[in-house]
């Protein structure tokens, strides 16, 4: 298996991005392609041990920025990291394609330029995967491609997440649930209302309507949602882990008898930080592209790219694309 | 002043409603009027020493349960106690009402069957008053009264949230703020991007979108979205909070050293509880009904039910719906 690495993309790229490249093809004995700009790829990869590593380095010209605007880097920087590794997906020359990147432009670069949409994918999707209580695994989409979504928009989100769910995160009969303000049928938005009729109608293990608390229990697999709601979700998610994270700090380290007690608790602590830490999981999946595609986290340490390696090695391994096109081409309009 | 208390609203009630009314007469020094089943409410008042406490019993022959559907219990139990609270409040004999009942009852016995509406308020809208960062309060609005909401219910939402914040809350100034998924004007729904234009031209001390992690920040005081998305904000940063509770209680009793550090870091860990726990709000109000209306959540407890009772007391004070009376006035069609 050949993934490419898009080297330009982390806040602080190439320096993460590189080590996260060289401890894949390390852990995974895969072929890891890093993309981007050789004169600064070189000396970063001389950093490390890569004797025996399968590691090549893609050239591309242009890298592009946090700040840059995804609806101008398609046409303005045509030989970016992005254009170059999706690319190479396209041509076959590689199975995936991983970034760290500029998540619009990654979206706009795939949707738009370089490996477009499957098949009969109205609008691709942007996931997250979570680990809720219980160590399970469960991957939430739209987070943030699509707003003001369409029913049939989100009966291809639950398709594709079921799929995803199943062949590339090796869970059984993933259950699906629409993100709703509760799981009576006489909550939710229209859209929530219009979309609970068509997928239920659908052949998609679809379990109704869920609320945030029964999503952390776990009690779906594939949680859909319109990009604006997944987006303010997510968001939500993270922001109230670090929050407590940091008053939990604050509080300890003001008081010397809770800073021994934190001391002695740290292994828990950590414990507690690796089921939560997104970094773990590493990155998610731009579905409805046709092509695998991860996008990952701007601030990505070393361990997160590698990660987000793994996942995208375990979407090819599960043949996610072939699936989902093959189950689009079985589906209602 | 004199506050009507739902003596039937929590989920175990009337014990820790009674409780609460008992430690807020005592607190506040205010008259309380207990409201509900006079036969259950006499024995619960008798457990406690309440000399020269103002409390006095009003009977309410009915009540509502959680289960009861808010359609339908404005006309088939038309002598609750939500009835006869807001009716105090409606002939002037209680200052406001406070329930830790059925939500959507409350919502639909105040806006059709007894309170009504402040004159030109399109829809009514639930809050919650949460802590953030450095201990500022907030007002989220609506967090579930109101999905498909168009831009001008929003925009009087944030009027209504901004002297809320301002009279009850005792904010200066407040910061009025759209619950977003990004900052820049570009990101949102069609719902934010209209809603953004007419706040925006309103005399509202309005700062623009605002993500998750710049709400829990404090940077906004006032924090407005449509029901159906604030609902799941809510849900979620509440859903979060319990989750990561429970990891580390659960990583703490798992492990002998980190169970000692865990009793040692114990009072570190009430500060930050202290600083998330909803019970030190105790209830928030429904905003754009006729009195005010304060409600709490099914789980409290007699703490949650006396600061429930502070809040009603805060936004009597603070003249909140005069005030509201007054900006709708003013206020453009």
């Amino acid at each position: 298996m050949r993934i490419a690495l898009d080297a330009m993309g982390s806040d602080i790229c190439p320096v993460p991005d590189v080590e996260g490249a060289i401890l894949a093809a390390r852990e995974y004995g895969e072929t890891i392609l890093i993309v981007g700009d050789e004169k600064l790829i070189k000396p970063e990869i001389a950093k490390y041990d890569s004797t025996g590593l399968k590691i090549e380095i893609v050239h591309a010209a242009e890298a592009i920025s946090m700040d840059d605007k995804p609806g101008v880097v398609g046409k303005s920087k045509p030989n970016s990291s992005m254009h170059v590794g999706m690319n190479l997906v396209k041509s076959k020359d590689a199975d995936a394609f991983v970034t760290a990147g500029n998540t619009g432009a990654a979206m706009t670069i795939a949707t738009l330029f370089t490996l477009r949409r499957i098949e009969k994918v109205k609008r691709p999707a942007l996931s997250s995967i979570i680990r809720v209580m219980n160590g399970r695994t469960i991957i939430m989409l739209d987070i943030g491609a699509n707003t003001d979504s369409k029913p049939e928009w989100l009966l291809q989100f639950a398709l594709m997440g079921q799929i995803y769910a199943q062949k590339a995160l090796g869970l059984q009969n993933p259950k699906v649930a629409l993100l709703s303000n509760g799981e009576e049928e006489t909550k939710g938005s229209q859209l929530i209302h219009d979309a609970t009729e068509i997928i239920r109608a659908s052949k998609l293990n679809f379990i109704g309507n869920i609320e945030p608390r029964d999503m952390l229990e776990g009690n779906a697999d594939v949680i859909v949602s319109d990009g604006f709601v997944g987006n303010i979700a997510i968001k939500t998610l993270e922001a109230m882990g670090s929050t407590l994270f940091k008053l939990i700090r604050s509080e300890i380290k003001s008081d010397p008898i809770a800073t021994v007690g934190g001391l002695l608790a740290q292994r828990a602590f950590r414990r507690v930080y690796k089921q939560v830490d997104p970094f773990e999981i590493g990155g998610a999946p731009l579905l409805g592209v046709d092509g695998v595609v991860i996008i990952g986290h701007g601030r990505s340490n070393a361990k997160a790219i590698k990660n987000a390696i793994g996942q995208a090695r375990m979407a090819v391994k599960g043949e996610v694309i072939q699936s989902i096109s093959k189950g689009l081409k079985d589906f209602p309009e």
